[in-house]
């Protein structure tokens, strides 16, 4: 049949989605999870205060949202001591990541990041035709100096790392994120996603410096905001840098509720911290439990625990499919290494307690 | 300052919005609207059954939506009897057109619209290094049979037509329309805006026809359905031509929210039907008030109306700002001929009594 031709990029490219969705998995399996603990989302849910201003908002709905986001931006330049011209807001970090492959990465271009690492970049990296440069993590961490290396072998324009890191949740010290960003090429973005920045401990995130140039701080309101279903993200930088997204981004993209419920989430940080409490808490109890069942977890600055399985990639992935047909939606790793782990975001107890009483049985089938 | 080099097109593009939102306005006017119809947006909002399901679903916004829209799209494939897999939703049209210009419209390559015709599309073209070959209106109306001969003269893989019109709000019949379609090259993708489509009279939509790998059809819930500020557009169109967004689309870009209310909104067909005839009536008003200033209004298919100024652009441009002045937000065409006129949206009685009050004066200061 004759039809319009994709371009020659286009047509390289597979159909593919960087993760399948919890949905997709309970249609495939004909049931519900009983427990949703796979995808890093806060189980702990939106503030009480940001669902009645969602409830309050509906019915403005028609109107389209502000395209500068000038409110949310005013807040958060307060809250980060920025000024609004170093904040852009977007669809979620993983449309920002878009939109930072296509600004400074050409085709064929090296773009490094970790093996591994977050497969939504390397999906908009494939998705410009930017060629992918990965560097193996180190000790469950990304690895600072294999990266460094790369960006300066490769003569690099964009490089990404993630502090602290998914999908293992590890994380350098602050003092470690500024000697790599010292030691980057004035010439390499540095994206740094600090998607979990909020629950990792004090003394993680570098200060922000918005007269560099050349590095992005990713923030987000889907994990300890609990607003993942609300897509909002944003990146802190310097301001020439932050305007050049007004070239290409959809500028009547974010939705108002996004808008809405964002700025209400700033104004109730007494929450916010019930919830990085509640988190550490059940990162505690993620660990126990894998002590329970003699396994070893790795220590997380996150919202979620990698546990190391004990064997290869083969069997933690016959432990995530045990969980899985137990209705206990769990991802895992997939790079070398790294895939002897299972990942288990945190959640609220009764969830936990699902996963807890399920385990052992997991773990049993796989071994037998 | 040394910096990280932007790639040589995104370099070459002015940092710009298609639209000036009405906030941006208000703050720099340093005061509010009393009047907001100037966006085509629905003042009459979205159904309290939407409104209802929207409050009742913020507590879930710490999920993910499922990036697949599967009940969204199964709602959507039952309405219009296609099946799922003719369905691709996106964070509005504007999102969609910006996928689109990238799949298919490679560097350099010719894209054909009307001069004066939706911004947006061209923001993306331009985007993505693409090169808009525009044609006149003829009579008020996109011209069908220069489009074609552009079309066909440029070899071009891609073209945009809306029908209804924005920012005239002009149509043709269904008829004119399958004609045109039918003498498309098969190598050409039209864009079917069809954005207004639900407040056209009977016989503008041509049937639906999902074999055909050259025709997306675009639709939106910001119009009609009042939910401009959630962002939900999809296009309809053959399913080897709808995949090839899985290249491409921010898989998990759509909000939660955005799912929950477009499928509430296709449960609440009485209230679509009532805006639409609240839509016609206030049509009929403004065309009256029009008149009861010895203007001329542009018949329209849509939720607004092109009054004729009775003059020149840069006399229509000063009504607009001798409106907004007085607190009314309305914009206007800038295309030649087109932009003789002012663009006024439907809204509530109140909203458009303040126009009808202001509108005299506002002609008068123009005039003066």
């Amino acid at each position: 049949m004759i039809r319009p031709r994709l371009t020659p990029l286009a047509e390289t490219l597979p159909a593919t989605v960087p993760f399948v969705g919890p949905e997709a998995q309970e249609r495939a399996r004909g049931k519900a999870f009983k427990a949703r603990i796979g995808a890093n989302e806060s189980g702990f849910g939106p503030s009480p205060k940001v669902q009645a201003a969602i409830a309050a908002a509906a019915g403005e709905m028609w109107m389209y949202g502000d395209p500068e986001s000038a409110e949310l931006r005013a807040k958060l330049a307060e809250k980060h001591q920025v000024s609004a011209q170093n904040i852009v807001i977007g669809e979620g970090i993983d449309a920002l990541l878009g939109l930072i492959v296509r600004l400074w990465a050409d085709k064929n271009a090296p773009v490094v990041t970790s093996l591994g690492a977050y497969p939504t970049f390397n999906y908009h990296v494939a998705g410009f035709g930017a060629r992918l440069v990965a560097v193996p993590y180190e000790d469950d961490r990304e690895s600072l100096s294999a990266l460094l290396e790369a960006v300066k072998r490769e003569n690099a324009p964009l490089v990404y790392l993630a502090n602290p890191d998914n999908p293992m949740g590890t994380w350098w010290p602050a003092a470690d994120i500024q000697r790599f960003i010292d030691a980057l090429p004035d010439t390499t973005m540095l994206v740094l996603d600090e998607a979990y920045g909020e629950t990792a401990p004090a003394g993680t995130l570098p200060p922000l410096d918005v007269t560099r140039p050349n590095v992005l701080r990713m923030r987000t309101f889907s994990k300890a905001y609990g607003l993942a279903g609300l897509r909002c993200g944003y990146a802190i930088g310097e301001a020439t840098t932050i305007n050049a997204f007004e070239k290409v981004r959809n500028h009547f993209g974010m939705t108002r509720m996004a808008q809405v419920a964002a700025a209400a989430a700033l104004g109730d940080d007494d929450y916010l911290q019930s919830v990085i409490s509640q988190v550490a808490a059940c990162r505690d109890r993620l660990t126990k439990i894998a002590t329970d069942n003699g396994l070893q977890s790795i220590p997380s600055a996150t919202n979620f625990v990698a546990i190391d399985c004990g064997s290869d990639g083969a069997f933690a992935l016959k432990v995530m499919q045990a969980l899985i047909a137990r209705d206990v939606f769990v991802r895992k790793p997939m790079a070398p290494r790294l895939d002897r782990c299972i990942r288990v975001s945190v959640g609220p107890d009764a969830e936990i307690d699902i996963f807890e009483r399920e385990l052992p049985a997991a773990l049993a089938e796989a071994r037998g």
